[in-house]
This record gives structure tokens, C-alpha cells and sequence, in this order.
């Protein structure tokens, strides 16, 4: 594994996190130039994109880079992830080749692989993105996978400091949200794993049931307590919201039910109202706390259009956070005084 | 919406077009390198693309700039369009979502959007296209929405003043086409709007009840008599060909069977004679009539292989001039003195 | 069709050949920078790619050009690529007019297109990628066709010579390998003429059915002979690869089954042990002997993990060729000074 892996924000040193933040400060005004001339990522995406797709692509081109996408079992083959297997099924790329290939064209990889839904013990384990930064001699970043998304977090984290200031002690809460699917847990996680890096008092209001993987909370309450903050769990969501200063409403499936969609959805019935919406914004710090969301998000779902579309929304700036907290990244990773 | 968004030829003022025009010929002759350093496109493909994402993405290359390529429901989300809606079924991104967050990324954005084929009362009112424009504070270019595809419209006008010199009072024939499918009506009403604006005689030839929408013969008309031409109508084909300057077959689907796919086949049937045959280019101008059409074309079924691989053909060049009017429109839109 | 066309090695001349090789050679040191700014190629991809795509853009990119990705039928529209058709069927586009404007945008094209598996005496004359290059009029680079890899055979020379030093007279073992579909010709193929071409002594080991194309057996024999090599068919796997200096597994159907999947399965049964493994690798030249293979590769089923992972193998290095035989042919056919 490359020294200079990004797949979990909690993997790189504080200071290393905040060196990345100044930076993509730095070039969001505008300060840096070039640094990836000749330069070439190779995205690999197994599961959908709109946002990682076009904020790596602009990244790494406003830097003289260049970006491939590449799409398994699309236009580029079935790819293998399991390492001991005789391939006479129907994937047709192993990803030791492809990771090692990739890592001969490439000055960087980087790779999105959602959960497949079958068995939390196994996808907990997060092999793809692993096996991937095993197998690649050239750093590997996480586009998001089974467990984490941490350019997701890095965006979050930008977005919190511009729009909060002194981030230490103010209260983040992650409210489940219900949705027609059961969603992966990899940006609660991460959002959660961001504010803590802040040092903030994060809240996470869920139904019972609705718990993050244990090692996520740990993860989170390790960082939050480092950095001065703490971590609370609550199944009251109207009061987790009144005095905060960030709301991230987000949808994820009980992992209890891991695999059995009817299951988590039965077990999802009632909780409509667990929802973002105006009324509930009003009760944050000075009525003027900020609406997050990692985006795409379920309109009038997981959070009222009135609240997007209103003046405490900041899910138009995370998403643009996306490019500038990427351009610090790759500039680190695989700039030309990296 | 933005004052420089590209949405239909007729909505710029003729100057305007002219200018772009006279700047088209100007980047095909060399004139003028660069313009779009750094600058981003963003592409938003509904529908299949051949020319019109080749030529964007090489015109954006050529003047140092960079196209996104994306694609709702196949590598990005599937895109919600309406605009108030309770978003728990299939669709994952909203519209008013994806316009404002590509317009942080992008210095452009251009969007690709076919009728569905169910209302024409709703489709004619063009609302994915003008949803893009009402959201994004970046240039919006139509890449061929329900009613109008300008960018084809732009090069079907070069391509006329190229082979035909002065352009006003020739005669410019729009031949509906038979075809196996019902297909929409924007590029014919477009290639119609660029012949008004260059003061062209415009005939459109259509069996009866093949009729454009009463708002584009509208258009049509107002701009082609300000400009010193002007439109008729007329079900006899062969009349309408016999002394053209340009003739122009396309199919489109009768309006009054929109939506109902087996009675507009019902409706189509007996009309395979609407094809464009070498005997009816030997009736043009001098026998030096040109044939137009936007491509894809349907090889003997729309206009006859001889006439395609013939010297009065221009459809390549039309295809070639695409890439000139969008340098011209994009240096316009996104250029750096823009 | 073009003079630099670059569709089969055997079509250009041997000095021609090593040129390119030497070209290949220099870039992969980082002696030559730029030389495609400005420079589009146009890929056309009728099926996946992995390897192919991502060279070939990166080839561009790190030239200062850019590479447009099309894939006929997905995002672009579906190909007829019958010449004599009246397209009233579920084709849209057609070859010629693709192929001509293509020509409009790029400065060469690139056509990936394998067999569809109906009928060998058609596919065999290799119809697709033959036709762009008669309606192109600039350079057409074949990505796989029917009948040839050669951008793959480039890579396959570069490697061995870079292994295996002067290849004159060193025996190059192109070793059938069961698969559990029936795979074209053009991979093998253009690997026994890569070898033909360094004067190597080319066994070609399948079992009785396997045979290849009788053209392409005499198109190997004769380039071999006349570099100071030789051509020997066997059905002896174990002989062949005993001594052997390189080998090659790779698998692909009977030509006497064509267009018959099911019969072919059958005439394949009781052959899984044409498989290169570590025991077989032993027998090699001191052994020493290389394992190559084009990838993607069937793990534990064409060649076994064991080889893949262990110092013979050099599929990592003919894929990492891949991009720099390519930055040399594009600088050839499509660069400034060509």
C-alpha cells in the first residue's frame, strides 16, 4: 500500500487533514496553478457518479492533468474482486491486473465501489477499494466505498469551517432521514468522522435499529474526543436539531437487515417524518444553522424543497467544496512536488 | 436564466447570429487559437450523441478548454425533471440540484434533451432545457431539446452561405422524409429558422397533417419576411424541389398522433415516395441544387445512397461546420473576453 | 484508403516496423515531449476495453492531445456497417457517413470491432474496420478487429525484446488455453506475427481443431522466414514449451465452429489442462522463460496465479507497452512533423 493512500479521512494525521484544507482554501482562491501537468488519474467507477465524476475531472484538467473514466462491465470489462478464484464464471478482469496496469499508465488511481448488498460481515471489510491500494504501486483514493467516502468528508469539513467559522464545540447533528432505499452508511460515516475532525459536539438522532457499524462510532468518538468535540446518539430527532448549527440529513438501511431489502423496508415503514424540513430548521442556533447533504438527495423525501432552496442551504457549496478539497488532494498525491 | 444562454436561433437577435456566423468561418479558416483556457463544459446527455459530443469536445480541446461528458441514468443518476414533486420513486437527482451544482463546476453548461413522446402540450413547452437555464447562472446551450437543436441550426446556415454565396430569395426546400420511426420536430423547425434568417425562399413540403407545431411556422415566418424571404407550405413534393437551391429531407412524426407510436405508423403508411432520389436533385437549380440533412440519416430510406456519396451532397460539410459555429458560440459564451 | 493506415504489423514493412519500435523505445525514456498538440483521435469502440481505452488516452494526453471516446449503440448511436442497405431497420447511423465525419473532427480514427460470430468467411475479410478506413480519409488505427490486434503485437515486440535482448533465433510459444467461451483469432494471431517479425522461432501448440485462420499461418510463416525464423504447428504442449524463451497462452474457438457457441463448448471439453502453470513454466529456457499475455486474463483458468504473480510474468510490462508503442504510432501517423 502506497504511503500516500487516501481512503479514510481518520487514516491520515489531523495535521495532514488540515494541511489538505488550507490548501483547498488556497486554491479555491484562485492562488495555485498547474502542479499536474502530464499528470494522469484513473478513475474507476463501478457504481454511478455525477458530482466525483465531473469534480475530478475539472480538477485534475484545471491543473494541466487529465483524468480517465472508466466504467467495469460497461465499456471496460466484468471485473473480478474476490482474490482466490478460478475465473470461469463470467467476470473477465482480475482486479490485481487492473490495479497494477492502471498503476503503469496512471500517476494516481482512484475508485468508487458501493456495498453490493449481500453480507455486512464481509463488506465491512471494504476488500475492493483495499485490494486495490494493495495491488496499485501509485496512491489510491476512495471515490467512495462500502465503508467511507472521504472526499465527501473533506467537503463537509471545508463547508463547515467557511459557513461556521471556529467549528470547535458547535453542535453537528446527522439526522437519519427516511428514503425508498436502504442506502450504504459510507457518507454518515464520513460526515460524522469530518465533524469530529472539527471538534465538534456531533449528534447522531436515528430510530432505534438504525445504528452505525460499531467501529464507525468508535472511529467517530476516538477523533471527536482528540480534537475537543464528543459524540452523542439519540433517538430524538426535534430535539437533537433545536441549537444546532449543522443538520446533515441523510438516509442509510438498518444493518441489521444487510441484504434483505423487504425486510429493511418493513422495518423502515412509520418513519416518514424523519425528514429535514423547514419547521424544524427554524429551531437551529439563532434560527440560522445550515442544511447539509452529500447529494443527490430525495427532494420533499429526505429534506423539504423549501429548505434547499432557502437561504440556510449549504448543499450547493459542499458540492462545489468537492472540487477544491480534490485539487488540494491530488495536488498532494500526485502533484509534481509531491 | 442567463443573457447569454443559446436556447434557440431565433431567440438571439440576427446580429447576433451574424456575428457568430462571420466568427465560425473565421476559427475554420485558423484565425483564432485559444480563448478557453481553463474553462470547463459541462455536457448533459438525455439521448445519443455522435457529432454533437464529438464536435463540443473538440471544439472545447482546441481552444485549451475541456468538456464533461455525462450521461443521467446510465454512469450519472437517473435525472427528476419535473420540478415540484415528492421524489420517492425511480428518479434520484433533481434538475434544479444538477443545474446549480455543474454551474460551479463549469463555465457552460449544454444539454441534450429528446421529447419523451407522451403530451405534446407539455413537451412544446421545452421545460428540461429551460429548467437548465432557469437554474444554472452559468450559459446554457441547447443540444437539441423537444422544439429546437440551434447548434445544428448555426451550421446548417454556414454550410448554406458556403455553397450558395448570397443567401436571400434562394430557395431553401424543407422534404419531410418517411422514416421507421416517428422522430421529433426540432431539427427540421431549426434548419427551417436558419434558412428564414438567412432571407431564404422557405419551402416546407409535408403530406397533409404533417404539419410543425403553429408556433414554429409562426417563427419561421416572422424572421424569414424580416429578413427579405419567406414560407410556403405545399403537399406537392416534387413542385416544391423542381428549381431549389437547397433541399433538406427530414422525417418527423405527425404531430396529432404525439404520444401514440402505432397510429402514427398507421399514418405514415403509403408515404415511402417522400425519399430524396437523384431524379429529383437532377430537377434542382441548374441540376446543382445541394442535399442537406443533419445526420444520422437513414441511407435509402430518407435520401438515396447515390445522392449521399454524390457531388451535391452536403451533408459532411454540415457535419464539419458543427465543430466551427460551436468554437464560434462556446469563445462567445465561456471565452475569456466574454 | 490512406497510406498510414495502420490496421495489421504485416501491412507495413519491417523497417517500418522497427522504426516505430525504436520510436516506442525513446518515449517510454522520456526522450520526446509533445508533438499532438492540437491533434484529436477519434476512438470508436463497438466493444470493451480497458487496456486499449485508457493507453490510448493517455498516449494523447501526455502528447498534448486528446482522445474522443465513442461507443456506437450506447451513448452514440447504433452502427450499420453494411454497405449496399436500405437502413429501414434498428440501425441509425451508417458506416460511411461516421467514417467521413469523423475524418472532419480528428486527425486520425481508431476502431475497435471484434467478430460477431456468425459467419468466418465473412468476418474473415474483416469488413468494419477495413471500410472506415476506405471512407476515411485520414489515418485509421486498428484496436482489435476480426483478424488483428496490432497495437497489441507492437507491445508484444517491445516486450520481448526488452526481456528477452536479440530475439533471433529464440523460440516464442503461442500456447492454446482452454476458456469457457470461444474467443477470436485476432489476439493470437497478430502475437505469432509480432514474434515472425523479431525472426523468432514461432511454435503455435493448440490441440487438433484449433487451428488458425490458413491465412494468417502463411502470412507468420512467410514474415518469419524471412527474418531468420521459423513457423511449427504441434499438439504437443508440454514439447513446445520446454526450452521455450516466451510463452504465450491465450485462448480462442475453433474457426470449424463459428457461429456455433454450443458446438464449440462441446469440442472443448476434456482441454482444461492447456493451461500455463508453474510446472510448465519450470521447463522453460533455464528456467527463466517468459509468460505473457495480453489481458485481460482468466486467473487460475488460461494461466494460474501463481505464474501471474511470480517473476516470469511480463503481462504487466506488455500492457504498460501498450502506451508507449502507441505514443510512437500516433506521433507517426497523426504527429506534427509526420
Amino acid at each position: 500500500m502506497s504511503g500516500r493512500d487516501f481512503l479514510a479521512m481518520e487514516e491520515w494525521s489531523p495535521e495532514m487533514v488540515d494541511g489538505l484544507l488550507a490548501l483547498a482554501a488556497r486554491v479555491k482562491r484562485g492562488e495555485l496553478l498547474g502542479g499536474l501537468e502530464r499528470k494522469v488519474l484513473a478513475m474507476v467507477f463501478m457504481d454511478p457518479s455525477l458530482r466525483t465524476r465531473s469534480s475530478m475531472e475539472t480538477a485534475m484538467f484545471l491543473h494541466g492533468g487529465h483524468a480517465l473514466c472508466l466504467e467495469p462491465g460497461k465499456g471496460s470489462w466484468a471485473l473480478e474482486t474476490e482474490l482466490d478464484v478460478v475465473m470461469d464464471g463470467t467476470t473477465v478482469e482480475h482486479i490485481i491486473e487492473m490495479a497494477r496496469v492502471l498503476a503503469r499508465y496512471a500517476d494516481a488511481l482512484a475508485v468508487r465501489s458501493f456495498p453490493k448488498g449481500t453480507d455486512w460481515a464481509v463488506e465491512r471489510e471494504d476488500r475492493t477499494i483495499r485490494n486495490f491500494a494493495k495491488y496499485s504501486d501509485k496512491p489510491v483514493i476512495n471515490l467512495e466505498s462500502s465503508r467511507r467516502h472521504p472526499c465527501q468528508g473533506l467537503a463537509d469539513a471545508l463547508t463547515l469551517r467557511e459557513h461556521l467559522g471556529e467549528t470547535t464545540g458547535k453542535r453537528f447533528v446527522l439526522q437519519w432521514a427516511w428514503h425508498p432505499k436502504a442506502l450504504p452508511t459510507a457518507v454518515p460515516a464520513s460526515a460524522a468522522i469530518a465533524a469530529a475532525h472539527l471538534g465538534m459536539e456531533v449528534v447522531i438522532a436515528r430510530p432505534a435499529g438504525y445504528d452505525l457499524d460499531p467501529d464507525d462510532y468508535t472511529a467517530i468518538e476516538t477523533l471527536a474526543t482528540s480534537r475537543g468535540g464528543s459524540l452523542t446518539i439519540t433517538d430524538e430527532v426535534d430535539g437533537a436539531i433545536d441549537g444546532a448549527h449543522a443538520v446533515y440529513p441523510k438516509s442509510w438501511g438498518a444493518l441489521s437487515c444487510f441484504g434483505r431489502p423487504d425486510d429493511e423496508r418493513a422495518f423502515r415503514e412509520g418513519k416518514r417524518d424523519w425528514r429535514l424540513t423547514a419547521a424544524r430548521m427554524r429551531t437551529t442556533a439563532g434560527g440560522k444553522g445550515i442544511a447539509m447533504h452529500c447529494l443527490p438527495v430525495r427532494r420533499n423525501v429526505e429534506i423539504d424543497g423549501e429548505v434547499l432552496d432557502g437561504p440556510q442551504s449549504a448543499v450547493i457549496d459542499q458540492a462545489e467544496n468537492r472540487l477544491h478539497v480534490q485539487r488540494a488532494l491530488l495536488l498532494e498525491v500526485a502533484g509534481r512536488t509531491s
